[in-house]
């Protein structure tokens, strides 16, 4: 049986989840692609650093080790931040490699280029991890695309401020000790910065923004409002009236083509697709023109769901590109 | 540009839905798949009945005009009930035809051996229009299962039912009354008998348990109860206590791979994925391995979204037949 050769950048939460992950299912990958995967090498940062045993794993720091290995088909990347990731997945594109990212940072501004640079060399880009962790937002929306016109999309894109809000309503806590408890929890990094200010949801906002509207706005024009500045009396209050916090990223294009987006906290009521969605959940609900509103939940984040969904653009991309097509 | 031929069986809400998506996005689906598509025959149950004007189109009682038009390639499906449905698509499949189709009565019963007809015959059969309305549950799954196992299955699958619930709950008004209100918002038919009954999400459920777990319990070992015997003083007093009475359908495997399903009234906490589920929508909940519960809601019925999932059907049909992946 034909073998794919892949290869892991980064072996933080996410690497380590696709190592897992592929070797649990590598059997029945197997049966349903009719192709068998090896992970052929995996690219760290610190090679003196204790992690996981990988047996017959090539264990790299340097990416040219990774790039040179004669017919690698397929990169898997998780790392963080813009750079390397960007030229990584480049050099990795021109190679004649599929790229599978779960890098938003990088993504959200690079969505645009490296599709137009990787449908020239004729391979894939999975990005279904990038955003709303495990939740299938991408592949449901290219699939809508194909008939729909999406009108509006609104998003509790960051678990992590979902559960602030949600542990200050239901404990009536304060902002600092919510936070402090979603930092014991796993569930906020250490600097939680990203998570609370909502750059982190407005990463994600505008890859749908490229995926939804084939564009993305200024992103000096879109107003970033973390929740930091919610109060534990402004959630009481919103409580007794019914009404709740979501920290919501929304995205609409008016009738000329324009995009107006924002991400900031809203107040909404129980008639409001976000309302329900407590604790590090994500939600995406998008307003379409035929099918009306649809809205997908589930967790955002961690180390297997975020691999599953990275897995699954593996087996949608080399199932096509093998000609296979799954009924099951 | 080649033209792919197609025919609707059925012209009810889901057929002149189908054939008013097609004529909105021609021009669009040309431009993603390449190839034309043209709606050559629509079979008909009675001549003489005014319709929507089909310039061009062949209108006919008899299948036997459809089944021998040359060149035909895709047969949607809109007819209620098994029969004649299920033998119009075997002949349609055993010609070469992709079929799709929104027949949960139907498919319910012979999604099985009907996947293996068209397998054999090298076509393929869409069925998201068959569960959950425009909620692209099919779709979801199929790729899920890729890469994870389904453990649990729960959904609000009639959104008649559902909005009967809501309905008592909010207005505190009686079965009869909230029944009656459905059916004039056109959201019960005169006979209301499948969608209270529970019958209707029975055949939904059925349909899920074929693709999440390659078969089906035995239909006689599935206890269906339906929502009219619930009380508007069950319902306050559910309500009193902070629960609400939601009407699942639910399937289970265990261990050693036995089914377990149902389908009846259950009061949930605020805490269960379905409990935000209010008015006519469905929701579907799939515990999985590896992402854990993903939740989707929207808009079960209705012509558009219907026909909108149909067309989304035709599109990953043709366009994978084609060799085209359509990246967006």
């Amino acid at each position: 049986m034909a073998k794919i050769k892949a290869a892991i950048l980064g072996f933080g939460t996410v690497g380590q989840g696709i190592y897992q992950v592929i070797n649990e299912k590598r059997e029945d990958l197997k049966k349903s692609l009719g192709l068998d995967i090896e992970i052929s090498a995996i690219l760290v940062n610190n090679l003196s650093k204790v992690r996981p045993e990988t047996p017959g794993v090539l264990i790299t720091d340097d990416f040219e080790d990774i790039i040179n290995i004669p017919g690698l088909q397929v990169v898997f990347e998780g790392i963080v931040n813009e750079e390397p990731a960007y030229s990584y997945l480049c050099r990795a594109i021109d190679k004649g490699c599929h790229v599978i990212t779960a890098n938003k940072v990088m993504f959200s501004k690079y969505s645009i280029p490296l599709q137009e640079r990787a449908k020239s060399r004729g391979v894939f880009i999975g990005y279904e991890a990038t955003t709303a962790g495990g939740v299938p937002v991408i592949k449901t929306l290219k699939n809508l695309l194909q008939v729909n016109t999406v009108e509006k999309i609104q998003g509790i894109l960051n678990g992590t401020s979902n559960y602030i809000l949600t542990q200050m309503r239901l404990n009536e806590c304060q902002f600092e000790d919510a936070l402090k408890e979603a930092q014991e929890l796993g569930y906020a990094e250490a600097d939680p910065y990203n998570d609370v200010s909502g750059k982190d949801a407005f990463y994600k906002l505008m890859i749908l923004s490229a995926l939804a509207f084939g564009k993305q706005p200024n992103w000096n024009d879109v107003k970033i409002i973390g929740i930091d500045d919610i109060t534990l009396e402004d959630v009481k209050k919103a409580k007794k009236e019914g009404l709740r916090y979501r920290h919501v990223a929304e995205i609409v294009q008016d009738e000329d083509g324009e995009l107006y987006a924002s991400v900031g906290p809203q107040l909404v009521g129980s008639d409001h697709p976000l309302y329900a969605i407590d604790g590090v959940n994500n939600a995406v609900s998008l307003d379409t023109n035929y099918i009306g509103t649809l809205t997908l939940v589930g967790p955002g984040a961690g180390s297997l769901p975020t691999a599953s969904v990275m897995v699954e653009d593996y087996a949608e991309i080399i199932g096509k590109r093998a000609g296979f097509f799954i009924t099951i």
